[in-house]
């Protein structure tokens, strides 16, 4: 079984204060007579479900493009994690024990509490993130690859953008505007799959999870 | 091991006549004092690798988030087909054989002939696309998804676009723009994951193709 994580992308899905959302145009038109539907779209990078590579932050760092494969695809751990308001050390700690997977989807209160933050109309900035503590904790245990489940892993409130620093500057992949509210905890493998945009700090990116429950040949 | 079967989007790609390539803005610079890199992108849906959801061609056919992962996701055959100029149905049939896939795609000279397609700074009108015979003799036999080496399904010179009309009227997913050149012919697993742009009759997609050759828990 394959779940999509992936936030589908429509021009009224709530964006980071700033960041541009996804918009298309209709270039060409059936209804116009033309041969083809054909669209442009405008993205603001850090739209919906998205890779922050460590050029986001960290000057020199790796872009998009250049993540690799082995990174983006691969096993994976969905884990339910108390986020009060964040993702401190001590909760991952109680959240993941001590075998820490290179690959980790954190599944918070904007996911599975009474009111789940993709559900709502408009940017939340209440959202659950990741606490400077917390990223220190994910990169002292090597992980490689950390997902949230909404836009950002950064504390609204924070004044200095240290857990991206921490993170990003140890080559932390970072998937941003996951939808894990119908993912249940537990293991899986990750296709996390940016469009390659060359140069570039970040990318939109499909995000599927498949179970793991029979042999395959693949 | 795990092929990219995508081409890397960046302003000089060669596109499609008519048609909008890929491009980013800087809008926040750590060079000009901001606290991060951040792009926005500018794309013509139909650039690089891609896939063509029926409605590109069909009026209310079915739009790119709609597209099962089943059809996405799964066994796949990569076949290095004779286009002389182009892929008709003797050629697919020589090429394929009886036990024809549902995923099916297909290295013509685009890849494998003396002067390759990508290769060449501009886009080359004389590339290798699906002859309309083809097109029906995929159909016929159940073909689910094809895609081709370069940026159209269709001949260049066709002066209706009956190739779209009979795939995407059958429902096949089309994916256009896929760079094959480093990988052989064989069986393999297709992961294409267009990014999910809601009502849009193609989007951008990452393509990887995984080769079958141990066992996995996956």
């Amino acid at each position: 079984m394959i779940y999509d994580a992936t936030v589908p992308l429509r021009p009224e899905l709530p964006t980071y204060p700033g960041e541009r959302g996804a918009r298309l145009e209709l270039v060409k038109a059936l209804a116009r007579g033309d041969k083809a539907d054909v669209r442009e779209l405008t993205l603001g990078i850090h739209t919906g479900t998205h890779v922050d590579a460590p050029a986001h932050f960290i000057a020199g760092g790796k872009t998009v493009e250049a993540l690799p494969l082995e990174v983006l695809v691969g096993p994976c751990r969905v884990v339910d994690v108390e986020a009060a308001p964040h993702c401190t050390a001590a909760a991952l700690e109680a959240a993941v024990g001590r075998d820490v997977p290179e690959r980790l989807l954190l599944r918070t209160r904007n996911s599975t509490g009474p009111a789940p933050v993709w559900a709502s109309p408009q940017f939340e900035t209440g959202f659950a993130a990741i606490a400077h503590d917390g990223a220190q904790w994910l990169v002292e245990r090597g992980v490689k690859l950390v997902g949230v489940d909404y836009l950002s892993i950064e504390p609204f409130e924070a004044p200095e953008p240290l857990t991206h620093r921490i993170l990003l500057g140890a080559g932390v992949v970072a998937i941003e505007g996951l939808d894990l509210r119908a993912v249940p905890a537990g293991a899986y493998r990750l296709h996390c799959l940016p469009i390659p945009l060359v140069g570039a700090e970040g990318a939109p990116a499909r995000v599927l999870l498949e179970t793991r429950w029979r042999l395959r040949f693949w």
